[in-house]
């Protein structure tokens, strides 16, 4: 990232803070060789990783389950023209443990309402990156990363 | 996408209604053979075209320029566990084309602030797909599309 691009790049810890502020990210990934993208409601885990809760049956745990993918949230304020994102890249697995199938539902993320056969994907902290614009003197939409 | 799982799809109209509606978006697509997402700011083009304008020398124009991408764009209540997405999934070009770019400077995006070498790029919006979830009685973070 270029120092005068007007994005500041944000550290570890900074971007760990920050995806703990949004209840929403989106899992970018290859469907049909084509790039794709779904948001869903997540939680970071104790080992930073990324938890989603989703249904064994759905396109999403078949396409991404042992698959590198991103992790995107972001925060944008369009009058001040600032905001940040972060983007956790990793490899996404299905929880398949018993034990720890079982403390996640306990502590883990809970679908915005009930599924029959719900499981959880993982996606691990390979690589965390993060940017913030500040408002007004900077531009927005140019990646000079 | 099941009748069942919470989402309702969108029509075309609906679509590119909800486009107008926020002024961010993503871009996601593939940068060293892995999938990533970038958030920018855009316009639609009277032909229904996602526009961002970003710098010449960026790294996204070089990943993108020719390349199939989808582009995401997005709104969820947490209280509510309500929201909508859009995809659009086209071809990025650079508009190269004088008269055109002359256009695009009086009518497109603009960036959060200026840049010495900004140009347009064009998302064709070959594939347009959306769905709502309402709130409550319905399950986010499934994809049963």
């Amino acid at each position: 990232m270029q120092e005068n691009d007007g994005f500041r790049p944000l550290d570890r810890q900074e971007c760990l803070r920050l995806l703990t502020k949004v209840p929403v990210g989106r899992v970018v990934y290859t469907r049909q060789a084509l790039p794709t993208v779904l948001p869903v409601n997540f939680s970071l885990d104790t080992d930073s990783s990324v938890l989603l809760c989703t249904s064994a049956a759905s396109d999403l745990v078949r396409a991404i389950d042992g698959a590198v993918v991103a992790f995107e949230v972001d925060e944008f304020d369009a009058v001040d023209r600032s905001g940040w994102s972060v983007i956790v890249t990793g490899r996404a697995t299905v929880v398949t443990d018993p034990a720890e199938h079982a403390r996640l539902t306990r502590t883990g993320p809970r679908p915005w309402a009930a599924t029959h056969d719900g499981i959880f994907v993982r996606i691990e902290p390979e690589i965390l990156t993060g940017r913030q614009l500040a408002g007004g003197r900077t531009l927005y939409g140019v990646d000079a990363s």
